[in-house]
């Protein structure tokens, strides 16, 4: 089985976006939280079908991948519009969707949810909402944004006890996050080519130079894009733990701080395959996402990622590991959700 | 010749940091700019001497290299404390001092001087230090903070056209910037294993989604730490170039954007290589300076970047351009300056 841990829902059907457009306009007219109503989305079973067929599961069958970890657009969150009440609808409605798809092909997609977080704000909202998405939609991790400002990182780091409350409710339930920004709102990060990569490599350096991990075991984070800038500077952060006097980075990360393979070249999989050790890397394609484009270097798409894990000099039992071991080892939840 | 284009001053002798405590100290003190003096640094050649045989100097010797290019400690630029005046006087001493390195040892060290930016404050100041310390103190280039606020990301991008009137002046001077931010004082990032890294990134991204070069196709500037994330996401970011209809990459760079060598580990500096054009690759090392450690997996120090660049598979035309060619395009008043 080929387990894709990073799959975002960027086809949803149109009338998610005439929602949020909605709700934006709204924030101008009704300020109060207290009198914003919810408000409903309608979109039909076919609808959701529709917008499947011709992307991701067309994009699985093509490319022989079985089942996508799939949450809401990544770029959609923008948890810095609006405040915790405009976050929490449109949180919920976003994994309320995610749910319907997994209920429809739930051999294809196993749900990952968006948290209703919000620059400021407690983490309260965030923490009944995974709660809801994993006890109540059999979802089996969530997505969390290091940085809800959008750019302006106002929020204390990841290893910060701001923080320990969500990580409580994480452990409980036994679901892993992955570490994903939003849309850029400051105009120096461009948002997948800077922002999602930023981010990446700031939760890093932030998990090597604290103790969470002595706090919290049993925690578990992906991060995406290959871990940002990190295999690249391997020997850079190998050498920043030493003279820190951090553990070794393998010892640091092994249990708990994993890498997908968002990487559109063989040259950089390649790396990360070399210098990060394998039981902490997961298959992941971002599909459909951030590169959408055939590279003329391959003629494939760049997001293909399986090609070029498959392309590895590694063994079978380790490739299976990417794919498929590690993977069930990080969302275990994903054997009852397969089921 | 071998020519590092990444070297800082952070060996400098003691009194230097004495002179900007008691600068920030005086801050609290009188914080009307007006009145605040410039003040002294008492040091003499003796201590310079005795600061860089120990470290820089020894360095070179032992790892085969021949000149420096020298700018004032990174981390200490600061540009985030005090006022235009503040960062002025501070930058004045500190390039004085490069300048007093280079004279005492004309043939080590080429000096590039720190501009006196600070957050929301204009560009002049900067573009007078930089035709003082070109056309006075004989160096040959700047180093230039995407990001005077120190992690807060307030200026804007480097693309932006508030910063056209300093690259007006690196043009006429015939000098290119070095894209290095400061110390971090936002608790997310960590600055060598995070802000800096990030800053490579979110320029690079800059460049690649702007027309800065067709308004300037003479300006020049290296990206460190071997671009940050870049290289590793090569793929990525050639695939964002193709779906922004953007051009191809190497076209976007050839005459503008480099990238050196401080990458601490083989796999990184062989995966800079196989991607990027050699044209675009400058050899530096960034010593003394982020990671000063052995690598107990080689048994040689981190930022020994020479030896990664030796055993690279490249030819030797392609090696003494990384050395020395490209060095002597990027930054031409180099010839002058070795003369």
């Amino acid at each position: 089985m080929i387990i894709d841990c990073h799959g975002h829902y960027t086809t949803a059907p149109k009338a998610l976006q005439v929602y949020r457009d909605a709700q934006i306009a709204e924030l101008k007219k009704v300020p109060a939280p207290g009198v914003r109503t919810k408000g409903t989305i309608s979109i039909t079973d076919e609808e959701i079908r529709e917008s499947l067929e011709s992307a991701q599961l067309k994009l699985q069958r093509e490319r022989g991948t079985d089942v996508t970890i799939f949450s809401p657009r990544a770029s959609a969150m923008a948890h810095h519009i609006g405040d915790e009440t405009t976050s929490l609808h449109w949180s919920q409605h976003c994994n309320d969707l995610i749910a319907r798809v997994c209920a429809l092909y739930p051999r294809n997609f196993v749900g990952v949810c968006q948290l209703p977080q919000s620059p400021g704000a407690g983490l309260g909202g965030s923490i009944a909402e995974l709660d809801r998405c994993v006890t109540g939609l059999g979802f089996i991790g969530c997505n969390l944004n290091p940085d809800p400002s959008g750019g302006h990182w106002t929020s204390p780091p990841l290893t910060d006890r701001a923080w320990y409350p969500l990580y409580e409710k994480m452990v409980e339930l036994d679901v892993p996050a992955m570490v994903h920004v939003s849309s850029s709102c400051n105009p120096n990060f461009h948002a997948t080519g800077a922002h999602y990569i930023n981010a990446d490599t700031t939760a890093f350096m932030q998990f090597v130079t604290a103790d969470l991990f002595k706090d919290f075991p049993a925690l578990r984070f992906v991060i995406p894009h290959g871990g940002g800038a990190v295999p690249y500077h391997w020997g850079r952060y190998r050498g920043l733990a030493q003279d820190l006097k951090r553990p070794p980075l393998a010892d640091l990360i092994r249990d708990n701080v994993f890498f997908d393979t968002c990487v559109y070249h063989q040259a950089g999989i390649d790396l990360l395959a070399k210098v990060v050790p394998v039981d902490n890397i997961l298959f992941g394609s971002e599909m459909v996402g951030a590169v959408r484009g055939i590279d003329p270097e391959t003629g494939h798409y760049f997001d293909d990622t399986k090609r070029y894990v498959d392309a590895l000099p590694l063994d079978d039992a380790d490739k299976r590991r990417i794919f498929e071991g590690n993977a069930r080892k990080v969302y275990p939840r994903i054997a009852r959700a397969l089921a």
